[in-house]
């Protein structure tokens, strides 16, 4: 009800709406009506209140919580349950749980910060509170494992045009996925799977995006290689070509956006959802067979092709060129010795990025 | 302690040990030695205690519990630690919580009965108490999830191989890993995974085996489909050739040792080690790259190759003859319409097996 009432609030924009057209409106009596406000209130909404024209939202009062974050959302599976909290572990741990209970397909996982943030291989992934984006969403595709390794390349290209949505930046993939602006890893993506020999039983698609961070706010030994949102789109410029022929560039004025609301959530909250449109899209896509489109745009935004890579096998340093990715996910590499290898997993260096220049 | 005496006690096999003797050993009183052997009765241990002579363990007296399961076992990771459960909802299930809160490789659960038994393919497993072996085995390949079908296979190898050693039985494998004995199905095999895109977390390797139940005690609609361990072995000729070369027929009495102890335990225990040790043997193999004589072994044993199969793929139904297996682990079968294809996954039905004639 207090929801419903909100959404009442939230269409009429900057107008007010009395008491007793609320209260007319869901059947309730004008203080029942008062006592939600409070409520609203109470969870943070800034809400006007005037004797005689009643009442109205204030700007930039978005919240970062389910109801914002699906109200209006149109997907058609990410998103479509979402559970939200100001802490946890690992958005992505707490999102196996709910798939182990057999949550809903779709459902996301947000948090303000996590305590024990996960990353690649194992990797921890810093999580300071308010300043970044932590979502993990939860799908149920109907195939074999062996049919998931597009998911890898998928959700990086849902993350970079989410990314250009909200704000505008293009940035770039670096195998296999970790989302790259200017040498600097803006965000980066943890997917995980829960399956038997033949059967997904669910994958859990985690994006953990630098926000709000400054410079000082990383940890030294990371400080040369991450970038976050504000930063990047306070000193690039942003890019005025879609990169991805679908949607546009944002038309509204983006600093109000990205910098909105209590400690930037209303930008948050707009890059989450952008975030679970992308991939709800990418989704469809997946499961109608679509694979090489995808693959083709990974290729577009990498900033792994073409370059000369450093990486270790067995033991053994290479180096070469990242010539191609192919469905399996894996990256193939011109080595300098004259073969070309393909890379399954693992980590590589890529000249110009992270500082890699030697 | 308690299980230190235990061991002295089988050790010294029909001999009775002192009071004394116990109580110097563990540099403990006598009376506190009376303590330990109550509460070893308590749990179900049959000890003769006499007054001039001793304490003795009673031959047949064997537990299942993670002490005979891990006496001398003898193996690197698999069951190098054991919990056991009169009853659990699904030892898969129990696996995967114990493996996310970083529980050692090889750690084995193994359960009395199971309320919610699983099978492949979101089936149900039936498990009743006391008739039925239940084991699931976390294990932690450090491999990609591309890298892992082989366990599908591996696993029924082991199965077979374990069967083999306790029992004599020579069993089949129908495509990919169900264990028949003359076209009925023994035992099962649910693989599970969980794992980064890159690299594995922890797999579980889950083992039904039909121990005791007669034709009465399974449900009517898997009757002519389903056969117990016993009731194999009351029938059929035990084989009397080794089928992989490796250990050879059991030596001791058969009917002794199967349906030693109450309720057979004492055959359920020896079944559980044997299945222990052949997936720890079949899991160095793995791990040492011996992946290719794990394909020939399942080959060897299979009741698919060269059998005309039918299955479903795409809502079409296809006949033909089973003609490989390939690393992957899919099937490969010649078509009637002369095409072959290539199963990843999914549920064939064999001619000769579970009743299919027409």
């Amino acid at each position: 009800m207090r929801y419903g009432i909100l959404k009442l609030l939230k269409e009429a924009g900057s107008d007010y709406i009395t008491g007793v057209d609320i209260g007319t409106r869901f059947g309730i009596s004008r203080s029942a009506v008062w006592k939600h406000i409070i409520e609203l209130r109470n969870e943070g909404y800034d809400i006007e209140s005037s004797p005689n024209k009643g009442y109205r939202l204030l700007p930039g009062g978005e919240l970062l919580n389910p109801f914002e974050i699906m109200d209006g959302l149109g997907t058609k599976i990410a998103g479509t349950e979402v559970v939200y909290f100001d802490e946890i572990a690992s958005t992505n741990t707490h999102a196996a749980k709910l798939a182990a209970d057999g949550c809903a397909e779709g459902t996301a996982v947000v948090a303000g910060t996590q305590t024990h943030g996960r990353g690649r291989l194992g990797r921890s992934w810093e999580s300071p509170k308010g300043k970044g984006i932590y979502l993990s969403i939860i799908l149920r595709p109907p195939m074999a494992p062996a049919e998931t390794p597009v998911f890898t390349l998928a959700a990086a290209v849902a993350a970079v045009r989410a990314i250009y949505d909200v704000t505008g930046l293009r940035t770039g993939i670096k195998w296999p996925n970790d989302i790259i602006y200017e040498g600097k890893k803006i965000s980066g993506i943890l997917l995980e799977m829960n399956s038997e020999a033949e059967m997904v039983n669910w994958l859990i698609l985690g994006i953990g995006v630098n926000y709000s961070q400054t410079e000082s706010d990383f940890p030294e030994e990371i400080r040369d290689r991450a970038v976050s949102i504000l930063s990047a789109s306070g000193e690039g410029t942003p890019w005025k070509d879609a990169p991805h022929g679908q949607g546009s560039a944002p038309g509204e004025d983006l600093h109000h956006v990205l910098r909105g609301g209590h400690d930037g959530r209303a930008g948050r909250l707009a890059l989450i959802r952008a975030l679970l449109r992308r991939i709800d899209d990418i989704y469809q896509d997946i499961l109608n067979g679509k694979n090489a489109g995808i693959l083709d745009e990974w290729r577009k935004h990498s900033v792994t092709l073409g370059r000369e890579v450093r990486f270790t096998l067995k033991n053994t340093e290479y180096t070469g060129t990242a010539a191609d990715i192919i469905e399996n996910g894996s990256l193939l590499v011109d080595c300098s010795d004259g073969v070309r290898r393909e890379l399954h997993s693992g980590e590589i260096s890529i000249r110009g990025i992270f500082g890699y220049s030697d």
